[in-house]
C-alpha cells in the first residue's frame, strides 16, 4: 500500500480500535471515534477523562491505533504512545454543539479530555501484502501536514 | 445488554479484534476472521503459524478478543488465553474447500493452525450502559453449547 493509500484508509474510518496494557496488566482494546488526523502519525480521541482506558493510559502510555475496511482487507497498526490533554486547545479544536449531553459543564468539564495518540512506527497489511513504517517514514509524509477532520474532508461534510 | 443479545452480536460478525503484547513488549493488534464460537466464551480462528501475532502469542498467550458493530454502537471485549493448536481436530473443523491457496500442503500444512480464544471475563458497551462477566456467568451460558459456525447459522447459509 502507498502512503497516499494508508492516509484514504484513516480517512474514510469514523471509527479505530485503541490496543493498551490495562491496570490488571492485560491486554486490552477500546472502539474510539476518531476523525481527527494529522498525515498519518497524529490522531486525535475524544474521551471521559474517567474512562478505564484513559487510566490506564495515564499509567502506561504505551499503545497502539488499528484501522481497518473489512470489505477491502485493509488494516493499518500504528505503534507509540498516548498523551492526555486536558487543556484547552485540543479540547476546543474537538468539540462539537451538543457535545454537552457527554460533558453537561462544556468544554472545561474536567470529564472531557482529549487523547493524542503518536505513532512512531506501523504494520499495514492488505490482500496483495504488507509492509513496514518508520519513524522518519511516517514524519516525512505528515511534515506539512495539519490537524483536521478527515472524515469531514472524505465525506465532503463541512 | 444480555447474555442473548452478546451472543448475536458475536454471531452477525465476521471479523473481531485480537489484542496481545508482541514479542517487543508493545500493545497490539490483528484484525481477525472468526466465525466458529461455542457460546460466548471460546473462538476459533484459522492462522499462518508463521504469522508474527501467532509467534508473539506462543511467547505470551494473554490476549483479548474484541467484537464490535460500530453502526449499533456495540462491544464485547473478551479477556483471556490464547491456545494454539496444531493437531487435526480442530483444523479439520475450520478447513474449507480452497483452502490450499492459503495453506498449499492441505490440513497437514505446518503453516496452518488454528488459534482457540478461552475466555476468562468480559466487559460489553453500548449507549443503554456497560458491564462485566465473570468466568462463572460465561460458563453458564455456554454449558450446552458447542462450536459452530456462528455466521453461518445468523445468516442460514450452510
Amino acid at each position: 500500500m502507498t502512503l497516499d493509500e494508508l492516509s484514504a484508509l484513516i480517512n474514510r474510518s469514523l471509527f479505530a480500535d485503541l490496543g493498551y496494557t490495562d491496570e490488571q496488566g492485560r491486554p486490552n482494546i477500546r472502539r474510539v471515534f476518531c476523525v481527527w488526523h494529522r498525515g498519518l502519525g497524529r490522531h486525535l480521541i475524544s474521551t471521559n477523562t474517567g474512562s478505564a482506558h484513559v487510566q490506564s493510559l495515564l499509567q502506561n502510555g504505551s499503545t497502539c491505533l488499528y484501522f481497518a475496511d473489512d470489505a477491502a482487507f485493509e488494516g493499518l497498526c500504528l505503534y507509540g504512545k498516548a498523551v492526555i490533554h486536558t487543556d484547552r486547545p485540543f479540547k476546543e479544536l474537538l468539540w462539537n454543539p451538543g457535545d454537552e449531553k457527554y460533558y453537561p459543564q462544556g468544554i472545561d468539564d474536567p470529564d472531557y479530555c482529549v487523547t493524542e495518540f503518536v505513532a512512531e512506527s506501523a504494520r499495514f497489511y492488505r490482500y496483495d501484502g504488507k509492509g513496514t513504517l518508520s519513524a522518519a517514514e511516517l514524519a516525512a509524509f505528515d511534515a506539512d501536514k495539519q490537524f483536521e477532520n478527515g472524515y469531514a474532508k472524505h465525506t465532503g461534510k463541512t
